[in-house]
């Protein structure tokens, strides 16, 4: 049992944490605290948070984050506290939707889910033990992972197709006709571009927090593309199909193991 | 009403085609025509055509097809017929599924769904009419459109991003811990890959068939990407969040448009 959660931050991933864990009864207090008060007073009001509070660290605290990039979150708690301290434990639930805000959080969101936590050898075992069992009670799978392969996995199956979407609705936007355009587009492209309706924010945080990676990934990509580009060209019709057949077989196999 | 309706080529197109004029009653008989004798014995058994048939066009036929590029099924025509017949009306349903095959047709494939037709100065009015009453009989929104502008369009919504798609998916498979991967992707990723599950030698055709446009469309689009790639290169998050912003905007817009 968790006797007081301190959530910092209450939009749509602190606010669907504290939600299941409260569904659960896996905690017996919800405290807030955030920058903006006025968003702190809709959590109260929607049942997310008991009270807020401006905050300061009990002496006992477990302390863990949900960055979707570890090794900036780690660099700033080393700046903040000098070292980073034993009871931070740097995790990252795999989950999220296009919505943000705590009006668009609900306890559902963690179910089944993988989080990911990248406790350093510092981190107490016992701090480790407590988030993973808070996100075993909001009913997500956890697994732990060194935090610069979390980094180079998630650039590559997050961070890269976000600026990827982004970028494609972006280049549309701009052409003479756009407007026309979007009308003609079908099902396909809006799944496909649903990802570019999330937080700006956010993915300018990301994008920032894990740069290193993201270039990586995203020169690897354009290398590939160009290949692509270059077997169209070319009218090698081959190359064509041995690529998309291997990507069609790669995801058919991948959504086998996850179910769609 | 359509007193013979001949599909060649009963897959999830043609076959939801048939399935929706059936259920509109709009159609008397529905003779189907292809390669594979056993993919139209099933169309039979599932009641998706009456009959099948090696196939020759009746003297008073209506001629259209269903592919996603209009230019090069025109000069198709142009070489099988030495000039593009005057029955024959291009068209193309914005509407599928990444699935393919008869199997996977339903009725109402095309409900509040755009077709667009592609008429040239020497097609006839009359069979212009009668495929625009098809569509419509069909569930369809119908529109026509020159066949230039249809497949820079097209290129831009549909053909473009299944090659973005196609392409991540590939990339990611050739990683080394590609499985690793795959299984810390989130529904972000399953739905922004879910073309690259497409037909891939229909999308082989698509890109041979489009060629000229999409080449523009892939130039244009890493010609952005590597803009932002930039951006992130040199920690310009203004310009991050610019494009970010820009696309979610965009994207925002065109659903509440469409509905999502």
């Amino acid at each position: 049992m968790i006797e007081r959660l301190c959530i910092i931050g209450v939009g749509l991933i602190g606010g669907s944490l504290a939600r299941a864990l409260r569904d659960a009864g896996a905690c017996r207090e919800v405290v807030g605290a955030g920058r903006n008060a006025g968003n702190l007073q809709t959590a109260v009001e929607l049942g997310v948070i008991d009270r807020y509070h401006k905050g300061q660290l009990a002496d006992e605290v477990v302390l863990t984050d949900v960055g979707s990039a570890k090794g900036s979150v780690i660099e700033a708690a080393q700046r903040a506290f000098g070292s980073v301290p034993e009871f931070f434990v740097p995790g990252h639930p795999i989950a999220g939707t296009e919505q943000s805000g705590v009006e668009a959080s609900f306890p559902g969101l963690y179910n089944d889910r993988r989080v990911i936590l990248t406790p350093l050898p510092v981190t107490s075992a016992a701090a480790t033990g407590r988030v993973r069992d808070m996100w075993e009670a909001a009913g997500a799978q956890v697994v732990s992972m060194n935090p610069v392969h979390h980094d180079a996995v998630l650039a590559a199956t997050s961070h890269l197709p976000h600026l990827l979407a982004y970028s494609l609705v972006d280049t549309l936007a701009r052409l003479d006709d756009n407007d026309e355009v979007f009308e003609y587009a079908a099902g396909g492209f809006r799944d496909f571009t649903r990802i570019a309706s999330s937080d700006p924010v956010m993915w300018r945080d990301v994008c920032l927090a894990n740069s290193d990676a993201i270039l990586l990934m995203v020169d690897h990509y354009i290398k590939d593309l160009q290949a692509l580009r270059e077997a169209i060209r070319n009218h090698d019709g081959q190359q064509l199909l041995d690529v998309f057949s291997a990507a069609k077989a790669a995801r058919d196999r991948f959504i086998d193991k996850s179910s769609e």
